[in-house]
């Protein structure tokens, strides 16, 4: 398959960057970060360049109701479903530069690379730029591919308010307004792939030096809101015997949950991140305790038998302190299409480069795209792992390298039938 | 010495409880409490109520530089140093109806009972209500008696403002004004023997359904601040191997202060009342904790050796974190007086009241007595040991029983040489 390798020559890394550093402009903030909100003036400006570079290769753009953004480059196939690619534009409140952007601008990088290889493609390759996939200043995230692929309504969300209390509608329709020169299409549309390109926003092709991720899958994620009851008692008078410190066995529930967790494999991720004491002061004893655990794994199986097992090993934590458990949030675990993640290795062992097939632990667009067309994600490093920060930093040269991994992929998905 | 025990067939029960409950009006609050902040109108209000009852009795009033209001009942020595007894008349901002006032009443209720039995002493007996015990409007507690023993001197306190920018130099201007009917005395007087009723604002005495605690001491205290430094990651997509989580980490560490602490005895207190994460969101790794360790023992050398454990048991429990620990307070146990203790001891066995011997776990104005002349504490129980809480209850007999023994311990130490 080396024809499909052939538009990786022409993938610009000058190019490339260059469009990320003027990306990175709109929304800079301190410490060399980007803040743009979802639907923002900054948002609508990011949009308007995005358009801007499209216009200048004569692809077409369009929006669809929600305002995701889509640049259209025709295959011989005019009513084949396209395949598509791409990432959002949104940044979290102190987010950084490549998170999101990376992978539309990637996308734009593989149209123009297979304009300048000379080919033409059976299917129509598309990029899209999805709307608020962060959730930053309008919640929940992932609107514009949920809205797209049918999981959630619009009109669930027009109401939803940030915090200064500017309603979705109005933004999402001053947004829609301010590219007027995009046509119109509708939700719902068929899609022969989807591609998505993004950082990995963890440390593994960093620290094992690769460019490339072969994204097999969504870790599943499983929340829950721990809160241990004890009771409120002077630090210097009241002997262990009368207390019922709820840090002390909060504490004992955490151990017994560091102990559960070991029985999984490396692929688990545990995290105890917010822990809350009442009344926090040096002394008095603790009264209650509110904890979080967030649980991921890429098995279902474990997950459940794991996140199962979160309540009884609080119980069986507490001596005089009484607990309630309550799971917050589920997502199961998503498995990328086999044919695509083959298509992707295909791409990146054409061009020679060494690759680590892995599961991402965000949550992206693609596990929406995943419900409607099959679906895989190519992963670039970034910086010791550190992402949804001002500090998240990528090497032109990784981000340059998956982006041709991203082209070949494209090229092939967009030849099959 | 069944004569020292006559004065207490006159400590009534039911006065004593009409002037608490009376008392607890004055800055009632929600819940049954009391907020009566020192220095405010609702001190001086309660300034005022107690010196009208000493007036009703012609007890001469005086108050010195910080407004230790001071009820004489005269002896047959006019020119002996007094026998001193009393507590604080202010609160916790949701502080109970006993906490302080109890040991103002039962001394005045004690002086009552000393006239109605038609008892002279060899030397005066006086009863004081001492500044700002709590320190919850101006830090830091105990002024009244820190300044009246010379531990502190009154300029250091004069510009200490309170939350609402209030100089403690005009409060107490104020509060001085306010009884232009008491006489003036100077600081830091000879004092012949001090004993200071107070409930025991913990649940040895209530759990044991005993009246009195002779109280030999006042435990130790030290504090420190122990500070976590890790790095916040992404919690989904961060291996275990790439974390430096603060949360686990400080969790290792008060292990460890646990296992450290089973070397000490039952009369140790170890809390750990404090604990803040940050970021503290439940998909962020914890990058930084902070935490309190109070520590208190009556033995000074074992509060010294653990003590000096607690750095380096933190810092053994580190793996990929850093801590730093500052201890932040350090107050040596104090022993009362053996004569005094003696004298109380008597005085509950002449009423054939039986008694628990042990230590204080809160600071008191006795402290600083201690250091002056012969001290020693009475305890009465109160429900369940709650204090600094509206809840904080007590039993109108245990009081009472717990007064007869100040009354016989009073007159002992006033006809002593």
């Amino acid at each position: 398959m080396s024809d499909n390798s052939a538009p990786a020559r022409f993938v610009s890394q000058e190019r490339l960057w260059r469009r990320l550093m003027e990306m990175a402009r709109i929304g800079a903030i301190a410490g060399g970060g980007v803040n743009r909100a979802a639907l923002s003036p900054e948002d609508i400006e990011a949009r308007r360049l995005l358009a801007f570079w499209a216009g200048e290769r004569g692809y077409a753009v369009a929006q669809d109701d929600i305002a995701n953004l889509i640049i259209r480059r025709e295959g011989r196939r005019a009513d084949a479903a396209p395949v598509l690619t791409g990432s959002h534009m949104d940044t979290q409140p102190l987010g950084g530069r490549f998170d999101g952007i990376y992978g539309v601008l990637a996308g734009l990088e593989a149209l123009e690379a297979l304009d300048e290889a000379g080919v033409t493609t059976a299917r129509p390759v598309e990029v899209v730029a999805w709307t608020n996939e962060e959730g930053g200043r309008f919640s929940p995230g992932a609107m514009g591919s949920m809205v797209f692929t049918g999981a959630r309504r619009l009109e669930e969300f027009l109401d939803a308010r940030d915090a200064a209390g500017e309603r979705l509608g109005d933004a999402l329709a001053r947004t829609l307004a301010a590219l007027p020169e995009a046509g119109r299409r509708p939700l719902n549309t068929p899609v022969a792939a989807y591609v998505e390109a993004h950082i990995e926003q963890g440390p593994i092709l960093d620290s094992a030096g690769l460019s490339v991720g072969v994204v097999s899958g969504i870790q599943g994620c499983r929340w829950f809101d721990v809160q241990v009851s004890g009771e409120s008692s002077h630090a210097g008078t009241t002997p262990a015997w009368a207390r019922r410190d709820a840090l002390q066995e909060a504490l004992a529930a955490i151990n017994g949950l560091n102990t559960l967790m070991r029985e999984a494999d490396d692929a688990l991720r545990f995290t105890v991140g917010r822990l809350e004491v009442q009344p926090n002061t040096p002394n008095s004893v603790p009264a209650q305790v509110t904890f979080s655990v967030d649980l991921r794994h890429p098995e279902r199986e474990l997950l459940e038998r794991l996140g199962d097992q979160v309540e009884r090993v609080c119980r069986d934590s507490m001596q005089r302190c009484t607990v309630q458990v309550r799971e917050t949030f589920r997502q199961p675990p998503c498995r990328f299409d086999p044919e695509v993640i083959a298509v992707i290795e295909r791409a990146a062992r054409d061009l020679d480069m060494p690759y680590e097939t892995m599961r991402s632990g965000a949550f992206h667009d693609a596990l929406f795209l995943a419900g409607v067309c099959p679906t895989a994600m190519i992963f670039a490093p970034c910086e010791r792992g550190i992402s949804h920060n001002p500090a998240e930093n990528a090497d032109p040269a990784h981000l340059a390298r998956a982006t041709q991994v991203l082209a070949g992929t494209v090229l092939t998905l967009a030849e099959e039938p």
